[in-house]
């Protein structure tokens, strides 16, 4: 079978699954309810019988739906059962700060990096999710034919067949990018903080959204920016009118934006609001600096769109990298800089000069093969079967008036917790028994979102998972019984 | 035979060997001169044959002494045919200067990755000097055994094998450092970038020496830093008392020198310079950022020590890295930064997280071997014998009043053109027929040194390497004749 058909029935299954995942957390379909039998679903919608099968699966193994023998499937207990989603917040400031994060964020993260911890607080999913064995033999088969004299070339902007993969797949997804367009970088964070030192000069305000990825603050910490913090909608991403007024009033010199699968939310921004977006930065030639780690990593349809493809004038700097999806611990990313390529390229040249050359070389002969979009198929599923188990347990532990994001691709979900909770409280208590988690407060340089968690449901799934989330949701009740006037009802 | 008595053989017969060649370049032993017998010798330093025989055989390679069958062995005709040494500068300016670099090394670096092109501009040796192969098989056999989870542990700081190895080198060669004192760093030129940052804020004034690394320059000009340029003298490094008075009167945020084969001038700082180079800043309380990256290139008898040696209050930041000497294009640096190393590690982390796994594990797994000393005694025996052809040949083909340094380490020779000759012209008119050289005035923010070149012998060395020198000699000889009132006297 070729690749091409790969994808198109592919693309029919995981649509039909996720069609029917929306009418039950919708619920059109309720608990019990039955599914149309395979036979029908096929007349209705003109696809293959394998196509339904592969979706019911897929929903069965994401613990929506259950199969009865001789009856057919039916909508789980349970399957609905979600948490409500957290509002926008109206913890920001309107104002210009300058950011303090970084002891906070490092204490956090060095926490989160002890051995045996469930890392709930871990930026990365379990390295067990990658082709780590297969990602070895490109290496060991590339390094055997190294020649010599291609270790110097391809100096700053990077390996040229990678950028050639990279653009192709960009060009898929129906992103027209020319391999020329990308600069090859020490991971997404290289390329991220070489367009911000690009576009900006010490002093300046950045606007960035609330809550907020605290490499992001870090970076402008780093440079002596100021920052403005705008909401973000678990739905909808940044607030756009908000936006607006903070650019009008501020005159920022750059924004950093995460509109696919937003981290700490997972939220993703509907195509008509980038659209948007993208019109909004052009009008003001102000840098947008997108960073779009988690595109890939998708339990929608199709990958969404990143804001890029909007961009019709170079204002958006597009960087995205391997570390997320398939080779974490490599390092290699990408940025596709628009109007600021050649600035970057020299930015780049000057700070670390090029990025690791055996790498980049390997991983152009990985992206040879079919087995890229094989692993990210198996990821997806993975990440958006644990998706649920965290929803599931959360509705299920957590106290009465927790809040959780419904994420559509990436691997972090966003809690708020009810009254009397504190995160960094919780954060200590867990650590002390062997989890982490990441606080709300690590996300804003105004410190706000004491009542909030990111939670990594990326981890290797397991009872002792399963257990971790439970011991949480307990201390979050007693928490909520000591802390707050009453005794809040409790879930389980 | 063990490592340990290979090295003490090595010493022996290098020292040995330097030695001669410095009676013969200070003119005590002249060509025709007679050496001691191989048994004499041996009598008379207590050496064994084969030591005296590694000696001659070495200097034989270097063309400083020619075999005359059943005679012995003679000082070679040429052999102490070398141009005179450059002066110390007086080009340079006292004053706080911006840097305005970038664009003009842009246009040159470009110019130099040209396929085919003789590339004594570039910043590498050729790429064929390195043990490319040995390294792909360590990274190979790496890769097949790589442990999922450990990809990503040691997270900014580097992999914790690497930096022991790192570490046992360096106190090897009498610089105690500790495994925990190093960052690995993309290249040695972030683990600079880094230390700037860390101990610079914008609009600060920082020391370099004159002519100046123009990697150096780029990043002062990146960070909206000033730049104070001391002069640099080719034997003895830079002018202690013109630092101490730049200090001062500028009291700047850094210094950022090259003590050992400093880039361009290819000099070593004696031992007792750097020992009251260190004693200086520290009294001033002024970081130093060391750049030793040619550090393991010498030709002296044994490795010469950093300024970091003489650190015991910590104010020195040391880099390096193994792109000059082991696997270029890896981009694997280090720094151990004294009492910056948390500051330091904390923007690796923000900046880049951390350094290419895969590339770290199969060098910490190739320096388990005695690979890398073999080849560097033979990268070190290499680059002393392509020094010594340079030298020749400047002395024959360049115009009268070429001067050239001598350098005991790397593979950068500094020539200071007479006058008449412009480095920029002749950049142009060598690029037109395929030479690059590096023209003097990147090395410097006042765009001084319009009559130098920095001369790159580390390429692969053939007939047409020493085609191109003799053409560049030639076109020299006419800049002399046009540009110069008389017609200047020509070698060849």
């Amino acid at each position: 079978m070729s690749e091409a058909i790969l994808s198109a029935s592919a693309y029919r299954y995981q649509s039909l699954a996720a069609e029917i995942e929306e009418r039950i957390h919708a619920g059109v379909l309720l608990p019990g309810d039955k599914l149309p039998s395979v036979r029908n679903c096929c007349t209705a919608r003109n696809v293959s019988p394998s196509t339904v099968f592969q979706a019911y699966y897929l929903l069965e193994a994401r613990g929506l739906i259950r199969a009865r023998e001789r009856s057919g499937y039916y909508v789980a207990h349970g399957a609905h059962q979600a948490p409500p989603e957290p509002e926008i917040g109206l913890h920001t400031s309107p104002s210009s700060l300058t950011v303090d994060v970084t002891e906070r964020v490092f204490a956090l993260l060095q926490a989160s990096f002890q051995p045996g911890t469930v890392a709930f607080g871990s930026a990365f999913p379990a390295a067990q999710h990658f082709p780590l064995a297969k990602l070895a033999r490109a290496m060991a088969h590339n390094a055997r034919h190294f020649v010599a004299h291609t270790m110097l070339d391809d100096l700053s902007t990077g390996h040229s067949g990678l950028r050639r993969h990279i653009a192709r797949r960009y060009l898929a997804d129906g992103l027209p990018l020319h391999a020329d367009d990308l600069v090859i970088t020490n991971g997404a964070l290289e390329a991220l903080n070489l367009c911000l030192s690009t576009v900006t000069r010490p002093g300046g305000t950045v606007v960035v959204e609330s809550p907020s990825f605290y490499g992001a603050l870090q970076a402008l910490e780093r440079l002596g920016l100021n920052v403005i913090e705008v909401p973000t909608h678990p739905r909808d991403g940044i607030d756009l009118q908000a936006l607006q007024a903070a650019i009008t009033q501020h005159q920022p010199q750059a924004i950093w934006l995460m509109p696919n699968f937003h981290n700490p939310l997972g939220c993703l921004m509907p195509e008509a609001n980038k659209r948007q977006l993208v019109d909004l930065i052009t009008c003001h030639r102000i840098p947008l600096i997108e960073d779009d780690v988690y595109g890939e990593l998708y339990f929608t349809a199709r990958r969404p769109l990143p804001a890029k493809a909007y961009d019709r004038e170079g204002w958006v700097l597009h960087c995205s990298s391997f570390s997320k999806c398939l080779a974490p611990g490599w390092r290699i990313g990408w940025v596709a800089a628009g109007r600021f390529s050649q600035a970057v390229a020299r930015q780049k040249l000057t700070t670390s000069i090029s990025t690791n050359a055996p790498s980049q070389a390997a991983l152009a002969q990985y992206l040879e093969g079919v087995g890229y979009d094989k692993h990210l198929r198996q990821l997806r599923h993975t990440l958006a079967t644990q998706r649920d188990c965290m929803t599931q347990a959360i509705a299920q532990h957590f106290p009465a008036g927790t809040r959780a994001t419904r994420p559509e691709g990436g691997y972090f979900m966003w809690v708020e917790l009810p009254e009397g909770c504190d995160a960094l409280a919780l954060h200590q208590r867990a650590l002390a028994a062997g989890i982490s988690v990441a606080p709300g407060p690590v996300f804003s340089a105004s410190r706000a979102f004491g009542r909030c968690l990111r939670l990594n449901y990326g981890l290797l799934w397991d009872a002792r998972t399963e257990q971790a989330l439970q011991m949480l949701g307990q201390w979050c009740c007693e928490m909520t019984r000591t802390g707050a006037q009453g005794i809040a009802p409790c879930g389980s």
